[in-house]
């Protein structure tokens, strides 16, 4: 089944759980709404991409993987969209959750989400507990207290804030457990995996940046300027629009570079090259064309 | 070890996780006003005292089993008293987390809690892993949708609301879960304890709304009459304060008479009676006196 088939079929099944028996169809609903239809999933894609260069024996695992890393990445997005976080209205072009839904129904979206992604790795966990177990724990790491994307949000209620500690547990975290699992799911030691994930974290954070600063609202689907409007520390504010494409085209050299050997090395080097591309800003592109 | 120590070192546990290396310290002491000092702990002293009762041949899964279930109750704590839901400004006589460190931090206790709960028992799984995912599918039944506390929550946003499917998940949920996970961590079938858990959390709920109607907020520890106040449905408006404390005695009847035969099952019949006193309201006891 191709990578995009098998992301979408298992987020699919996650969703139908919710909708059996007697059950708050609102929730449903809003749950649907978080997920659906989705953005690029580049966080499972990478995972899949992973678990194939590494052999994918087992595609169960890698699928459940894949649909865990997305979950809690839409529960994520849910969540930071609210009004206390960063009261956005708009998300991958239509209403945000809690603008569709209400505040409380896009909190227990986001809950319900976060269980969600357990849930798939424990169900295909029965195949092969170890290594199901240690998914489990990967997805903790890169998504609570003290390194997940819960402590990449909670960095900016800090007086002090650690840029680095930041960035990385924001934007790399998931791009790291994305990585790491795919290497899990397919029996192989996720350690050298780590690199990779994070490098391309930080060239998702450049990119994320310069769309802020050069793209519509039309073009990107979401509120654009917003960096500079909430003086927020940015790529581009630090190197300008010039310098922070040279320093997203290092980045990502950096990440091709970091691959370790394996089977399917040329084919995942493409996939990050490919990546690549759909994250460089749209107007960027037509710049340079 | 007591059943006591058992539930408080294995939180104590998870939480010091949150404080390694360079972590966001408001979040990190948002989690611990949420956890600590805790309330009765009634959930996993219950799932303790199954698994106990089951021959507890696995304590490190029990203990784990009964601090997922506290987390995860803590983290429903933490949403729940949010102004979006009961806008609670106490609990369990001190501030409540959004009151304490405001919403955006209060939202992602609860989001790290979840995860938490899950790291517990995933950390403890490694020793039976069969057991462990089992028990990680039953927390997430009794927790998201369709069955679980977040669908319990949700039925509020309903236009609709099915009385029976909206308490079962919200407040007997959690105590099904208790009931169930104590079993399989002591590797029974969890089947014949859903209905303990049931009954258990359906005595809750009546001793709940008793409490609401007739102790001062100075006894409960959170504000009082709330549900005469928003016009809720519950068993003190059903059935008065007298029919109400009849039911509460019915309920508890029935609950020891469900539990299934196995080698502790006067030693649990007993916790059960214990237990029931402590929910007994306050003032309700001293009337009776």
């Amino acid at each position: 089944m191709p990578t995009h088939a098998r992301i979408e079929t298992a987020i699919a099944a996650a969703l139908a759980r919710h909708r059996r028996g007697r059950h708050p169809g609102r929730l449903a609903d809003a749950l649907e709404h978080a997920v659906l239809p989705g953005g690029a999933r580049i966080r499972p894609t990478i995972c899949l991409s992973v678990a194939r260069a590494c052999g994918d024996d087992a595609p169960e695992l890698s699928t459940a993987a894949a649909a865990a890393i997305e979950l809690m990445h839409c529960a994520s997005l849910v969540h930071d969209d609210l009004p206390v976080f960063d009261d956005a209205d708009i998300r991958r072009g239509k209403p945000s959750v809690h603008k569709a839904y209400g505040q409380a129904l896009a909190i227990l979206t986001g809950d319900t989400l976060i269980i969600q992604a357990y849930d798939a790795l424990a169900e295909a966990s029965l195949s092969d507990p170890y290594r199901g177990i240690q998914l489990s724990r990967t997805l903790t790491r890169y998504s609570g207290m003290p390194y997940g994307i819960c402590a990449g949000q909670a960095w900016e209620s800090e007086a002090q804030v650690d840029l680095h500690a930041y960035h990385m547990a924001k934007t790399g975290a998931l791009f790291m457990a994305a990585t790491t699992m795919g290497a899990i799911a397919a029996g192989e030691d996720p350690e050298p995996w780590i690199e990779l994930g994070a490098r391309i974290g930080e060239a998702f954070q450049v990119a994320d940046d310069l769309r802020d600063a050069i793209m519509t609202q039309d073009e990107l689907g979401k509120p654009v300027g917003q960096d500079e409007a909430h003086d927020r520390p940015s790529a581009v504010a630090q190197y300008g629009i010039e310098g922070a494409t040279r320093r997203l085209d290092d980045i990502l050299g950096g990440a091709i570079a970091s691959i370790p050997s394996c089977p399917g090395e040329a084919q995942l080097c493409e996939m990050v090259r490919a990546q690549a591309q759909m994250i460089m800003p749209v107007s960027l592109d037509q710049r340079a064309g």
